[in-house]
């Protein structure tokens, strides 16, 4: 007979569900559904300020166009009649070191750089810049900066801006900037990306590095169903999907306080 | 050279990411995830009504517990030492249509029922009545009816309140409802469960059958995210995943207004 | 505890393995790895005749170039730093219905058919020409014929030679050759392409529905494999894959002849 | 417009296929499968020798019963209502460094340790006891050695066997024997497993070690497949899957001499 082993994430009874103790037909309707995850997660409700930034997180990286090769992917699959579950499976295959993984990566470097300071009983800032220093001398690429499009990543100075309303940015987000700061003293105005600025926060609200990833995929699977109905309804099926010749069609220009004034 | 095509959801260039015509910084701390999904699927983003609705939908369906398949597929994955998103692939690819695929049959049910009601100019009671009747003679399964383990899903009682409560709650949960009477009638007590409820209430929001699953698979994937995280950290690779022989010994009972009195 | 439930596969014991009740060391060196799948799927060694087709149909189905999605998506998943279990696991989820899957539902077309010839006693002639009609009536179009690049497969007219001469080409064949004549009265002159051939030869071989896209899939991956290694040791990641922009630079033309004279 | 891009694995014009520069039906018929494979992988047809060692290795490893977690992730999904691909998929999923994807890290123990060999100018048995000695040091766990089950793995000596009979094992295998000696003088009877027996073969072969893990998964794919369809066409669908209460039932103990003597 096999040994029994041990959960902390629900208890399943007839006619009751507990998502780490709370009723689950209790949070519905009292609790967001990021607030849900963090639950899920952490085994806690976060604060509202958590859930504040929690939220910019997931909507800044629920899509990025038709070119991510997780979008592309997905379509790929949906081309050939995929069910809608293989083709968001297939996206989420293609995110990897080189597309979404970096958080893991960037988070490894902020979180390699802080038990320095911790150490070496430095200031971030004198931290940030040897660790440049090693990767530049090394001709090492380092997770987190850099983007193939973006010189300016308008999700990073967004969610640094959230991260510094709600006081959540801490040690991780100045040892990024610190590195940044390495970076632009070194002669490279490389620009923090999407993944970098989350890894920075992760490590801020103490979010274990094996959970890193799952911070885009999370938020990205919606898209990746945008991506298959969209390819589904309006594609024929085998296509030739060539990336760079999609063009843009949709709503034209419009921003929140319209949506107020209505 | 390829011929264009076309996409209505992102519009990226360069320092400007733009969703469904919204600048996606702008949204970033205005509008919750689950805002920032309804936007990303139909174009718009939700009335209070539908998000705190959406809210519950994804709430319910975050996870239960480690016997179902998904969550045991993923473990299974992540006991071989899977990466994060192979793990939550092999979770994704076990949602079909005995497990949280029933929304998508169970849609199909309902519209099928609703077109019936608007051809033969018929009650959805009466309808509701017919439809049961021809599926007990023809001995087939009804999708949405029924759960292994539960005979009143608490997560279905509580979706039907916030229908009613919302307004959201039209003529999909109605014939839904009358598909329940006509088992009753027969003599057949059959709860509907969380995908039958799901599945009348998309159908009231208008949401296209082809995105019925995702409803499913976008709050499960944190869930699988979480059975993941427990299994990497708390188990040994490899092991022989035995589902009957798993128990609960996390946090003890809980309600959210201990929560408030913090 | 939970319920025995039984195998009829392998059985595995401390230092013996047994597939369908050989030895697994006894198997390696004296059959071949086609002789090996046969055993694993139907239970029994095939005969010389079958195990030559069976080589034919799987070495067809190897590869096709880089522009079938499942090679595409692959693709797209390695250059995004994949590992090759989820790049190739990514090629697998494109094949469907419109690529691969054909196979599947060609042997419901002939299996259908044959049930026909039986029922109606009818030649196989006449129940092709009526199937096509109803497929022309119904402006459906049936899996199994037509390909977006070849008007003669040169691989579906190998394998029905082989099907001859092994004497394996029964009425399964028959019926799609009926089919094609059929088409051919009607005007259109369609090409079987190979999934068709392959359903066809499957029918005669009474393997069963549920195994037949096996038959596109075994053979696949190790396509599959090849398209991963190449993309990843040649191509930067994150590159955009243009399928209509690649060309082929490998081996020139050569003929096995060439190879005895070595 | 894209820029060309460059592929040397197939040839597809319309009506003509040709695979590493052979027409792919003239190979139908003349080459086996594992012929085509290699062909696909490394560019041109292998010897007899190493075909036969080739089919070997990919018998060794169709399948191992129901208790090796890719077949387990299989099941599961099948369980499910998964389509075939979705079911293998999840399988290739569950190929990880702990199961299956040995042969990529033992490949690399040798390599680093040839390296040693050449480096030094030492004899490959003096270099197999140094790295014992570090690994066991440092409590790491040599890829490619030991099984929760074998204790000699009957798969490992038949692939000495043929690798010595077909003159190929060289210094891979060497090299692997001179860990296992190294283990031994230690005091550790630790068996080389299948994995490990794979890896030394590939190393003799000169297979690049990106390629490793491919000759696990491409012959495990036909034993996924036998999973599924056993799982679909014997099980009811949902059932809770424990790896620890199956048993045999199928054909009895035989062996090949039986059948030459039909």
């Amino acid at each position: 007979m096999s040994e029994t082993w041990y959960t902390q994430i629900s208890e399943v009874k007839p006619n009751e569900i507990r998502l780490r103790g709370y009723r689950i037909d209790e949070l519905m309707g009292k609790v967001t559904f990021s607030e849900g995850i963090y639950l899920a997660l952490k085994g806690e409700l976060p604060s509202p300020e958590i859930t504040r930034l929690l939220d910019a997180i997931f909507v800044s990286s629920i899509d990025h166009g038709v070119t991510p090769p997780s979008a592309l992917a997905t379509r790929t699959a949906t081309s050939t009649g995929a069910p809608i579950n293989a083709a968001v499976a297939a996206g989420i295959l293609s995110i990897n070191d080189f597309h979404g993984g970096a958080i893991y990566n960037c988070m490894g470097v902020i979180e390699e750089g802080l038990q320095r300071v911790k150490k070496q009983d430095e200031p971030v800032e004198k931290v940030g810049i040897e660790i440049v220093q090693e990767y530049l001398a090394g001709k090492k690429r380092m997770a987190g900066f850099g983007h193939r499009l973006h010189t300016a990543d308008p999700r990073t100075a967004r969610l640094f801006d959230l991260a510094e309303d709600t006081g959540i940015a801490g040690i991780g987000v100045a040892l990024l900037k610190a590195l940044q700061a390495g970076f632009r003293q070194a002669g490279k105005d490389l620009p923090i990306n999407v993944d970098g600025a989350i890894a920075g926060i992760l490590v801020d609200l103490e979010i274990p590095r094996d959970l890193a990833n799952a911070f885009f995929i999370i938020p990205r699977v919606p898209g990746l169903v945008a991506q298959f109905y969209e390819e589904r309804t309006t594609q024929r099926p085998m296509r030739y999907i060539d990336p760079t010749s999609s063009q843009y069609n949709g709503h034209e220009n419009r921003d929140l306080q319209e949506r107020s004034g209505e």
